[in-house]
C-alpha cells in the first residue's frame, strides 16, 4: 500500500519501532532515546542535529558534534543498524582548492542528500556569517567542498533528492547574523550546483508554534501526494525560543506551492532530554529514512541542542493526518 | 476558629491533604501533583492556569487547554473530587449577539467567580490585543459572553465575589501587546458589568521576586481581616522570567488599600514539573477553594505553563504569616 | 455649499488664510507659523500639542506648556483672533475632591470638546502611567476634574462633540508605559462620563507613514459624510519616529466603522520648525476650528514638540480628496 | 592625463562645477544643491537615492520617488544637462511574465548600469523582504524585469559595467528584514544574469564612520588603478544612524581584493539639506558620471532621504588622496 | 561683591558679553557662537566638548577634534582672547613610560584643571573600553600621561581644583561600553593621583531633562556657598537623547553632599547649531572661566557634537537662581 | 611531586573523592552533589556561589543565601569536613563606622582570601549599583567592613592571596547595572586595601563558551607555573545565558600577562542540578581548597543559582591539560 505513496527505493533495515499501544499520535518517539549521547566522543560537548542516509549494507551520516571548546564541527560516522554509531573523532576535513571558501569558521546542522551518483552535504557554514556550505562525497571519507550556495546570511539549506524540471533545487531559510527572530522558507534552483537563482517564497511563519521562524529539516521525501517536508517551527515564550516540528506537502513540479501544512505540530519538546540541555525546549529534525514498501519513516532529530533522537511515523497515516489538519 | 476568619459558605469536600510532617512552610504542595497532566485531552498540548469552583455536589471549572496547534482555548470541565477531572474536548462556544466581540482570537488564563445567581468567567481575550473577556453561565454548559471589560491591553482580570459599596469590582493588570516587562494591579468598578470606571491603583511591582510584574490570581477570599488575594510576581533572571506567588490583604471597603503583603514569596518554582515545561520556572495560581469551617484553602495553580497543580494552606496560619512578613 | 457638509454652528472669525497661489495640496500651512513660539511664557521650554475652541467673542484654549524643568503641564489661554494668545503663566489647578485622582504626575496633549453645556478637557494624565484625564469647565477659569476615563496605559483620548445613540463616545489609543512602538484607535462609550464600556476597535496601523502607531487628533467634526477625524500616524525611520497626519471618515452612528481613510498623509514634517526642535520631525494636530458656512477648517498642530502651528483646509475639497485617496 | 586613469568613453557634457577657491577637500558640493527638490512631482514626498546615466545627447535616470503615502517607487526621467530633470509622474511599470516576481511590494534605491547593449536597473525590491530586483531597458520607456538576483534579505545591489573573466559581477550588501544594524559588501558572479554564485566577501565594516554597515553606491568606475567604488558607511550615534561616504579601489580581475580604502570619509552630512529631512544626517551616493578625458566625476547622492544632490571630484586627485589615506 | 562669592584669582580678560536687553534667563549665549567652527583644522570633522584655562597672558586649552576618519582625538591650542583659537593640527602625543597605558584607542571630552603647580588633563580614554585618562602639563606642549584613574567603564572624570581634606578629589560618571542609558555622578579620592578610593555617590538621575544620565562638566568652581558644578543631563525622547545642562552646589568639605541642584535646566538645545549636527540636540559644557572680582563666568560648551560655543552667567545671580529653583 | 607545583601549605583533610573509573575528564564532580541543598536554612530560597577556606581544624565559609524574599545576603558557616555545613541563619552583620558604606542594599557571590593575618571577604555589594564590597575577619564571627574597592559597576572581585611586588592585587569584572552582556577581567593594585590603581586588562571574552562575559572565580592558586585562576565564561544561546568554567595561568609577577588559558571549558552544566533551578544552565566556581602535598584541588561551585556543589581535579594533570589545550 504504502509503496504507492513514497516514490523511492525500499530500505528493509530501517531502524524501526512499532507504535506503542494506546498511542494516538501520528508520530512516536524511540524508546531508546537519546540514541546518541552527548559524550559519545571523548571531546564532544553534544551531538545533535545530524543527518544519516542508507550506505552500503548499513548507514552513514554527518553529525554535528560541538566540542568542549563549544566549537561547532561536523563529523562523519557509520552504523550497521542506524542506532549505534561510530563517529569519527576528527571533524571532516574538506578537500577544497580555494582557501577563501575552504577555511570556514564553523560548520553545523548538516543535511545529506543522495543525488544521481553521490552524496551531497549541505550545512550552516561560517563564511563572514552563516551561509549554506556544500560538499559531495562518494564514500564518507573524502569530502569535496564546492561553492557556498548563497550569500550570507542563511541557514537550513536542504537539497531535493532529484532535479526538478531539469534543475537542482534547494530549500533554505534566509537569516541574520545572530539568533534571527524571523525566518521563512524559500526555494532556489541551479543548473550546476554552483550558480543559484529563480528564488521563490515557499512558506511564511504563522501563528503559535511556528510564529517566530521556520526551517526545513530532512531531505524532502517524494510521494505521490507531493514532496513531504518536515520542518521546525519556533515560538517565542517569555523564557526564549521553543522548537517544534511539523510537516508540509509541496507540489512536485512547482515546489514553492504548498499543498498541505500541519496546523498542529507533530512533535514538541516534552521529554526531559528535549526540555533540558544546552538549549532547553528543542526538537530539530535533520534526516529521515524511508521504506517505500512499508511506508515507514524514521526521523532523526536533535533534542535540546544536546543529543540525537529518533521518532517514527508511517507515511499513509501521516499524509492522512496532514490533509485533515492542514491550514495553508 | 477559622470559621471566624473566612466569610463564606462551608465546603466540606474540599480536596485536602494535611501538611506533611516536618514541613515548616505555610503552603505545601499536593503529593498528587500534577493533578492534571498536559495530555489529558487527545489534542491538548498543555492544561494549566485553570479555574475551579464548587458546583452542585462536586466541582466545575474552566480550563486553559492549549492544543497542539498551540492555540489557546478555554474548556469547561467537571469533577467529583476536585482532583480527577472530566474536561470537555471542545472549547467553550460562547453565545454572543455581537460578532465583533464574539469572534475573538484566543482565550486564556480564565477565572470563575460566583456572584449573586450565576458564575462569571473572565479571561484574557484576544480582541485586537489581549483584554479581559467576560461571560456568565448557570450550568457550565451554556456560556453567555458580554462586553469586554476594558480596552486592550490587559490581563489577569479577577472579579470580587460580591458587590462593594453597591458596585461590582474587578482587579486587573494593564499590559502591553507582548510579554509585557512591567505590570501593576489596579481595581475598577461597575454598576452593570458593562461599563467600568473609578479605576484605582492597588499595588506596584517591588524588589526581587515581584520586581518585573504582578497579577492577581484566584477570586479574592473575604476574611475578617480583609480580602485575601493570592497574586503572582515575576523576576527577570538572565535566562528569562521566573513566576512565584505571594498574597496580599486588601481593605474590605476600599480594596485599593493594601493592609498586608507578603515580602517573601509563598511558593516558587522548585519541583521538576514547575521548572521544566513549555515555560520553565512558573507557578501561577488561578483559583482557590475554601472551607470556612476549617479554614482550609486549596489553591489551583499552573506549573511551567504545562500542567495543573494543587497546593494547600490554612487561613489563620496564612494570615498570621502574612502579618509577620508583610512589607507594604 | 459647504454648509451642507459640516453639521455645526458657523464661526465667522475663524483664523483663516487663503490657499497660496499654485499650491496643489489640500492642506496648507499658515504663513504666520509658528503662531506660538516656544518661549511665549517666561518659564516655558515649549508650547505645542494644544487645543482651542470658540469662546465668547473669541477663543479659549488649553495648551501643553513644558517648563524648563521639562515637566509637562497644561495651561489655559485666551485669544481674540485665534492666533495671538494670552496663556496663563500658571498651569491649570483642577478642583477635585479625590486626592488619589487629583494629584497626578503630569498632564499633556490636551483636547477640548464642547458638549451640551460645558467644555470637557481630556489629556494624557500621569496616574501610575499615562491614562486619559478628564475635567470640565464653563469659563476656562475653574476646571473640575472627574474620574480618569480608562485604566492606564492610554493616550490621545478624544471626545465626540455630542452623544451617539444616547451615549458619550471617546476615541483613544491604548499604549504602554514608554514611547510605545504600537497603537491602534479604539472607541468607547459612557452613559455618565464616569463608567466606560462597549469598547470597539476603529483603525489599525498600516504601512508607511502610519505603520508604527496612530492616534486621533482634534475633536471629530460632524459632517453629512460622517465624522471627520484628523489623526496622526507614525513611521519608524532608522533615526527614530516621524509624525505625519491624515484624516478618516467614521460612520455617524457606528463610529467604529471607517468610511474613508487617507492613504497619503495630509501633512508631514517639512518646514524647519517641524523638523528641528525637541523632537525632530513631528506634526501633531490637536484641535480644529470650523466654519460651517464656508466649510473652512483651521487645524492647530504641534511642531517638533516645540511650537504651535496652524494649517488650513476646506471641507468639500478635503472630503473629495479623501474619497479619491481612500484605502480602508 | 586623466584619460590615462578612467577606462571609459568621454562624456563632454558632464554637469560640472569647478572646485571653489580655497576648498581643500577632494570632493566638493554643487552650489545648485539640492538639484532635485522633494516636491518636483505633484505627489512626491521626496526624491533621492537616484541613478543617472548618459543617454543619447543628454541623460536618463531612474529615481527613487517616495509618494505621499510614503510608498517607495522608482520612476524614469530625462534631462538635457543632468541637473534639470523631467521625471515621469507614474512609477515604472515593469514588463514581466511571472506574476510571482512582477508583483513586488516596493522598489527603492535604484542603480543603472550600461552593459554591452542595454541598461540594467537594479534596486531594492520587496519580495517577502528586501532583495535585489533586476530589469533592463533600451530606452527608459520599456523596462523588462528579470529574476531577482538573490534570496532576501539584501540591499545595495550594484552591477559592474562589464563582464569580469567572462562573468557578470554584482556587489551587494546582505541585510535583515528591518533597519539592519550590520552589513558588509560581497561580490557575486553570473554567466547569464539569472543564476548567481561564487560569492566572495569584499569589505567589512570598520571603526568610526563605517562601523555599523557599509554598502556600494554608484556603478564601479574602471580605472587603471582598479575599480573605483564609492560606498556609504554608517555610524550609530545615540541619536540614530549617520550616513557618510568614502571610496575603495578593487582589483580589476579579482574584485573581492581591496587595493585601497579611504580611512577618512569623503563626504559627511554637514549642509542643512543633508542634516534635516525625513532621515536626518544622510548622504547616500547612487550614481556617478565620468569624463575620461578630463578625469571629472560628478556624483549624484541622496541627502537626508529627501532630496537629490551633486558633488564633484577629479579622478587623479581622488586616487592620489585614496592612496595616501588608505587603510585596508 | 561677587568677589565674596568665588574663591579664586581674578581673571580680567575673561571673554565676556553682557546680557542682552530683555533676556530674563540666568544664562545667555555668545552672539559669536559657534566660536569654533567644525572645520577650523584642515582634517577636522568637528571640534567640541573642549576645555580651556587661563594661561600666561591669554588662554590655553585641550580640544576634542574628531577628524574625518571620525577618530576621536584631543589637541592642544592657544588663544589671546579665549574666542579666537590656534589649535595644533596634530593631536597631543603623550609622554608615557608604560606602553600598556600609553597606547590608548581614543581620547575625547577633555577637562583641564590647574592644581598646585601644573595643569592636569582628564579625558575619556579608550583602554579596553572608556575610562578616565590622566596627564599633566606645565606648558601645553609636553604632556605626561599617568595611570588611568579608574577601571573601565567610565566617562566625565572631572578633578577638583584643590585637595579636599588633604586628598585629591575627582567626580566621574560610571558607564557601560556603549551609549550608556544610565549614569549617576560619584566622587573618589586619592593621595597621590595614582590610587583612588573612598568612592561616594553624589547625585542620581531624576525626572525629565536629567532622567537618563547626568555627568559633571567644567572643573568645580569654589564659592563661599559650596562647589559650583555645571553638569549635563540627558532625556530620552522617541528620537534619541537630548542633552541639557544645569548646575549643583556641593559641600566644600564633603562634596558628596548636595546643597542645591537646579530643578529647571540652565540651557537646552534651541539654536540651530545646537539642534543640527553630528548628534542633534546637544549642549555639553566642559570648561568655565571665572572672574572672582566681577563674578563673571564664561562657559565653554559643545553644541550638537559638532562645534564649540560660549555662554555667560554671573555667579551671584546664578546662585540666587539655584537656591530658588533647587530640588534635591 | 605535586608539592613542587602548588606553592602553599598542605591541607590534609581536603574533602576529596578519587576520579571515577573510566572518567577521562580532568575535572570530576562529587557524587554527593549538591552538597548544600537550597533549603538548608529555614528561610533560604537557595544557597550557592559560596566561598570556603581552611579554618582551625576544619573549614569556615561565607555563603550566598538568597532568602524567600529573594533578597541576596551572605552568611557565615562552619564545617568539620568541608561537605556538611552549619550555616548561620542570620546574615553577616558587618561592623562599619561609615553608614554611607555600611548600609548596602544587597550582598552576593562572596570570595574569602587569607592574607597575612586575617581573612578578607569580597563580594558583589549593592551601593548605587553593584560594586566590590570588602571586609576582614579573624574568626568568622566579627566582620569589619572597609571601603568598597571600586566605583560601581563591578562584580567578581577576587583578591590574590599575597602581595605582588609589595602591593595587594585584585581581579575584577567591570559590569553594568543589569545582567551585563559583556565583561572582561582586569587586575588592580593597592598599597593599603583602601585606594586602588594601576588597573591592567587581563583577559577578554572569546568565542564560544566564553563569548559573552568572563569572571574570576576562586582565589588564585600560586603554582610554580603561575597563578592558577578558575574563571567562569558565559555563552548566549537563544534561550539565555549558559555559564561554564575553565582555567588560566597568570604570570606570578605581572598577573595581567596570561601564560595559558583553556580553549575548552573544564565543566559545563550537564547534571540536572546544574541545568534546572532558579537560573538554568549555570556552573559558577567561587572557592578552591588545595593540598600542596598531593596536588589535590577541591572546587566549590554554585549550580543553577540554586545549590552548592563540589568538583575535583589534580594540579599536575590540570596544568598539563591546560598547556596542551591553551589558546591565548
Amino acid at each position: 500500500m504504502a509503496k504507492r505513496t513514497i516514490i523511492e527505493d525500499t530500505l528493509t533495515n530501517i531502524p524501526w519501532e512499532d507504535k506503542p499501544d494506546g498511542c494516538k499520535d501520528v508520530i512516536w518517539r524511540s524508546e531508546r532515546n537519546p540514541i546518541i549521547p552527548r559524550d559519545l566522543l571523548p571531546n564532544s560537548n553534544s551531538i545533535f542535529n545530524s543527518a544519516v542516509v542508507p550506505y552500503k549494507d548499513g548507514f552513514a551520516g554527518v553529525f554535528r558534534c560541538d566540542d568542549k571548546r563549544r566549537e561547532m564541527r561536523i563529523h562523519a560516522g557509520f552504523s550497521e543498524d542506524g542506532v549505534n554509531w561510530n563517529i569519527n573523532e576528527e571533524p571532516i576535513k574538506f578537500i577544497c582548492d580555494d582557501e577563501e571558501i575552504g577555511d570556514f569558521e564553523y560548520a553545523y546542522d548538516p543535511r545529506v542528500c543522495f543525488i544521481e551518483d553521490r552524496y551531497y552535504v549541505t550545512w550552516c557554514n561560517g563564511y563572514h556569517g552563516p551561509t549554506i556550505g556544500m560538499a559531495y562525497t562518494y564514500d564518507f571519507k573524502e569530502f569535496h567542498q564546492i561553492e557556498n550556495a548563497f550569500l550570507p546570511y542563511n541557514r537550513n539549506g536542504v537539497l531535493f533528492p532529484r532535479k526538478i524540471n531539469g534543475e537542482y533545487a534547494m530549500l533554505s531559510r534566509p537569516s541574520d547574523t545572530g539568533h534571527t527572530p524571523f525566518g521563512d522558507i524559500f526555494v532556489s534552483f541551479s543548473k550546476d550546483m554552483d550558480y543559484w537563482g529563480k528564488h521563490r517564497h515557499v512558506m511564511s511563519t504563522r501563528g503559535s508554534w511556528q510564529s517566530t521562524k521556520i526551517g526545513a529539516g530532512p531531505i524532502p521525501i517524494e510521494t505521490k501526494e507531493g514532496w513531504l517536508v518536515f520542518y521546525h517551527g519556533v515560538l517565542t515564550s517569555c523564557n526564549g525560543y521553543v522548537y517544534h516540528f511539523g510537516a508540509a506537502l509541496l507540489d512536485l513540479d512547482e515546489p514553492w506551492k504548498v499543498i498541505a501544512r500541519t496546523e498542529p505540530y507533530l512533535l514538541s519538546p516534552q521529554k526531559l532530554y528535549e526540555c533540558v540541555g544546552d538549549v532547553p525546549n528543542v526538537v530539530f529534525p535533520c534526516a529521515a529514512l524511508t521504506d517505500a514498501e512499508t511506508g515507514r519513516i524514521a526521523i532523526y532529530y536533535g533534542a535540546a541542542d544536546t543529543v540525537t533522537c529518533l521518532a517514527f511515523t508511517q507515511v499513509d497515516e501521516l499524509i492522512d493526518f496532514m490533509k485533515k489538519n492542514s491550514k495553508l
